[in-house]
């Protein structure tokens, strides 16, 4: 019954402050060569430009409540600093105190140097669990302690991250360049084991890429593995090739470390391109859900605000894992107080905002947003610190402003971080609404609908047909960014909608986007105004075209006009480009949401719709997760069914509503 | 050359953190009683009531600077994530790196979960020192690295408080009740050795009394030694007695742990008593004086900001330590945000920003004010943040009002706290001066002077003569405590000053001050307006009556008309109170100043007076400490001298001044 408790976010931070420690550099200096990198063990240390935030080495929380049968309860926990406080009489960790009937409070307070405090209470009524409350003189009083699914049992280590093994095994051994080079098939993330009888050391070329892992100056990780007693095993790397230049006898096996989280989405339709790449991006999704959802496996490694929140939505839509998205967003958030943006990027404190009620929509979870909205409250307050006088955004000194990587006409503040801030506001006020704080959430529905107006009014280019990016410079430059938010947000009228879709979208002359990250985007708003077969031609050209290439997990960054290697390189570095990044997984948010038609129009699907609709790889069927159960869909030209575990949905298709009846196989033939 | 360095605060906030968590809580409730102790190990774990700040575990600090001779930088850390980056280049710890004559920058960047990454760079220019400064996007950027006068050595780890030792010898042991005590003559901080060859565990029973030692149901400190290899070696620990509860073979010794700081200061005069006295008050610092100023050694071993701050002042007439009053100044101020006073004490915080300025006037060191400015600032936004609309002291909840332990009409705010709010906006307005922010110092001087103006007006009873606590209940309750302090900082006028000693100070009806703590302010302010012999008379009756009793170290509290163990007792345990406490010290500063007479006129005695007085003890002779030597000063019926390696000191003796020579011998006869 119990579950391991601590100071709200502790855990969190811990683990978000060792894996953003966990990075290391592979190039001395700015450029890529292989001069620069004599002599290089190539694991470097190096951090995050930002602050990166520990956990509170103390805790203290406490429960209060009557009792209608007698308990025994008893602190267990990972440091010898620790008491367990019943009705004010102190006693030690490992002491069995029973508990008569009647009212009771019980506290528990501990310390930690090394990591943070964590409880484990036995008992009923008193078990430890989130009704543990903290107590403190501060904004935090009364917050629910942190708990987490993950760390349920006694024995558990909340110092050590949960994950779980599977043995993977080189599909492919071939001897190379006077060396051995493994195909493990696909993209792993995964503890390297060697053993040998003969070799006492031995270097690991990792790559994602068969040219990545062969040409050994330029490799990205490279292992220099020592055997202790006839053996090493690697911390979880990223590759799908390993090249070991010698060919003397070792055994080299790999252990995939992984988050077992349950596919419980899923997508089949008649088109064999689209349901391999609906299961390449699952397992791009699972190489990346870890202590929170990480940008890519290969370099960073880091938690990016922007990023996650493309892979919540996702996982809305796939695995529909709560713990992580609670997870990711504690860990973003980090401690106070509040200095820079989150990772230091304007519009990725915005996307912070915005993915706390997308949560809410997705699951229904209250809870968390109580826990949370202290929190969120400090970060309005930092962002309106830094807003101009009249409430609108502008670039800070310090302060990234990156929307995406493309080039904006940045004299000024661009439109396309105006929409998102008052995306931001507009989520704001409905967490603060629900929680029945009228007077935040009034200010900033108010301040949405103002900058919204202001964006209508100030970025508007009648001569385009368009948002440009500045409204200062009078270059009258225009990007795909605003003018896509600006549809996704509902922000502007119908008739500008119009003019953005064919002045902007369907202008090849406006810059192509050529990030999956901001294709999400553009794939959302188009399918949201029911435009599904740009989306479509698009998973084709774009995510296809990257499978035809032999990605098997998303690239980071994809320019189908470019050939070869060209493909691997980014930032300066030949192979940095991760070719494994969470935020090209969103086909599967797409066809869920757009195919299948499933999304909820009450929180936590207390309500929701199902709107399938007719697509240009045929017939299709597939599953949405809830909070209750899976949403089965069928379509074809013949009919659609669906099976729902749920009450309150609807079925809307060819202009009629059905009433979705549950557990009740729903079937409407055309 | 170099010195250990690390991002600032996070030494100090470490020791501080481990300091702050190391208290046991003997009792399990709050009545003192045998059954409520039974089956206990006495080692409860009792953190403060306060949050208790963690270091930063992420460090960057960097140099730039020109160098004329090539030389070899190499970075050793205490962590091994950690790297050197020479001129844009990164570098592994251990790499040797050779910079050419010219202009550099050499970062430093590390991480470090378990406590907090230091850094020591070996060079010449580039040697590690304070001249690297913070790399951050937040007000500590630009602000000095740490460092610290006790790690200097590339083998020193800053993880380790670097204590020293001293075996010390019982000086009685006899059997007694069965088992043996074990007397070591005055109190000692002393990690306790048990050796035996026949005996697997044995308990301790510390004393700091003879009666607490031996009254075993009831003594603080029991310490379940559990002998390993027949060797048992406990943490420091306060006693002077030990008692064993058997007799058979063991050998129990004990090394003190302490700081050796020399005491620079001294005195010596006719009275044997005030001599001892003397001896006793350095000894009681020197018990006291560790990571930072405690309070006392047995039962909290915290750090209080008020307490530490007459151990401070003390300082500057004893050992003038430098390094143990910024420690302690940065442990106090703990991380941000801040969300609660200091110590969650109103007049702590206060005194915490009074302490800095006397902290720059005795010593000079301007460089310490420029690296704490940003955290001065920022409590003065707390505390301003808690104030009445006019800027006037108010209680807000969770604000503990300690001021002294003593009973004070707190129908309203109470007038002392006033006082020192004025002092501390006083203090901030200088220090603000000193370092060219005219505007702050000009808002805090015009804030100070409006306080006390309006105390005057609100607080002054022409019926009593004094003021008093509240002007708000109508109670016109008068304590001394507002009054010394009206006299001690100079805040009301020469007839009021009046009013209040002979309505306040000599007036037997106002409750004494039964604290060392607060006689320390009525004693100073006695001697400020020339009423020496008032002091004398309460070294003789007050800290004499406390010897005549067998202190060896001073009381917490002591209260004449109390008998045997009653002396003792305190907070409602049997033995609670601390019988090594630092606040006693202050005649150490009250001899200094007042009798010896030697006082800065000039920050960092750049100007300094020697104004030996009087006194009821007859003639006497002794030194005070200054940045670059001490003062010597010897005064009897026939006559007075002064040696002083210093410039610009006017000796005043007798209505006539004379100027100081360095270092030559200055004689005046009577």
């Amino acid at each position: 019954m119990a579950k391991w408790i601590w100071h709200p976010g502790s855990f969190e931070l811990y683990h978000s402050m060792l894996l953003h420690n966990r990075r290391t550099r592979t190039r001395r200096y700015k450029k890529d060569t292989p001069s620069d990198r004599q002599g290089q063990t190539r694991s470097l240390y190096y951090p995050p430009m930002w602050r990166v935030d520990g956990p509170s080495h103390n805790a203290c929380l406490e429960k209060t409540a009557e009792i209608f049968e007698p308990e025994v309860v008893e602190l267990f926990s990972n440091t010898k600093c620790a008491s367990i406080i019943v009705d004010g009489m102190y006693y030690n960790v490992g002491t069995k105190i029973k508990l008569n009937e009647g009212k009771h409070t019980v506290r528990v307070e501990g310390f930690k140097a090394e990591s943070f405090p964590a409880f484990y209470v036995t008992g009923n009524v008193f078990a430890s669990s989130r009704d543990y409350k903290v107590v403190s003189h501060d904004e935090k009083n009364g917050v629910s302690a942190g708990e987490s699914e993950l760390y349920t049992k006694q024995s558990d280590n909340v110092e050590v991250f949960k994950f779980s093994y599977k043995r993977v095994e080189p599909t492919n051994v071939t001897k190379l360049n006077g060396g051995v080079l493994y195909d493990f098939g696909r993209e792993q993330f995964a503890k390297i084991k060697v053993k040998s009888k003969i070799v006492d050391s031995v270097t690991l070329y990792l790559g994602e890429s068969y040219e990545e892992a062969t040409d050994t100056d330029f490799t990205h990780i490279v292992l220099n593995a020592e055997l202790k007693n006839g053996c090493y095993e690697s911390s979880a790397s990223a590759f799908r090739y390993i090249f070991v230049p010698c060919q003397k006898e070792i055994e080299l096996s790999a252990r995939l470390e992984y988050l077992p989280i349950k596919n419980r989405g899923s997508f089949r339709c008649d088109d064999p391109l689209i349901n391999k790449l609906w299961d390449v991006c699952a397992y791009t999704m699972l190489l990346n859900s870890r202590e929170g959802f990480f940008d890519g496996i290969k370099r960073d490694r880091w938690i990016w605000s922007g990023d996650a929140y493309q892979s919540y939505i996702v996982n809305y839509y796939l695995g529909f894992d709560k713990d992580i998205v609670k997870r990711t967003i504690r860990a973003l958030r980090g401690a106070d107080p509040i200095k820079k943006h989150i990772n230091t990027i304007t519009d990725y404190t915005f996307f912070w905002l915005i993915s706390i009620w997308d949560y809410y929509f997705y699951t229904g979870d209250k809870d968390f947003l109580e826990d949370i909205y202290v929190d969120i409250k400090a970060v309005l307050t930092f962002i309106e610190g830094r807003l101009s006088s009249d409430g609108m955004f502008e670039r800070k000194p310090d302060d990234w402003v990156f929307m995406d990587w493309s080039t904006f006409d940045s004299d000024g503040p661009i439109c396309a971080e105006q929409m998102v801030l008052a995306k931001a506001y507009e989520s704001v006020s409905k967490i603060a609404e629900l929680l029945g704080d009228n007077d935040l959430s009034d200010r900033t529905r108010k301040q949405s609908e103002y900058i919204v107006k202001q964006v209508n009014k100030l970025y508007w280019s009648k001569e385009k047909g368009a948002f440009v990016d500045s409204y200062r410079s009078g270059k009258e430059n225009v990007t795909r960014h605003a003018n896509i938010l600006a549809i996704l947000f509902g922000y502007t009228s119908k008739i500008r909608e119009k003019s953005i879709i064919k002045n902007v979208i369907y202008n090849d002359k406006i810059t192509p986007i050529t990030t999956p990250y901001f294709e999400f985007y553009e794939l959302d708003s188009m399918c949201k105004i029911g435009d599904t077969e740009y989306m479509t031609d698009m998973l084709n050209s774009y995510w296809g075209k990257m499978l035809s290439l032999g990605a098997t997990t998303i690239w980071e960054e994809f320019d189908p006009t470019k050939n070869g290697i060209e493909h691997y390189e980014m930032y300066g570095g030949k192979y940095e480009k991760s070719l494994c990044h969470a935020w090209g997984a969103s086909p599967i948010y797409l066809l869920g949401k757009y195919a299948l038609g499933v999304r909820p129009t009450k929180a936590g699907y207390e309500e929701y719709e199902v709107r399938p609709q007719k697509m240009a790889f045929g017939s299709f069927e597939g599953r949405v997760p809830t909070p209750k159960g899976e949403i089965y869909v069928k379509f074809s030209d013949t009919g659609c069914e669906v099976l729902s575990p749920l009450d309150n949905g609807t079925l809307i298709i060819k202009g009629k509503e059905y009433k979705i009846p549950r557990n009740q196989r729903l079937k409407i033939k055309f």
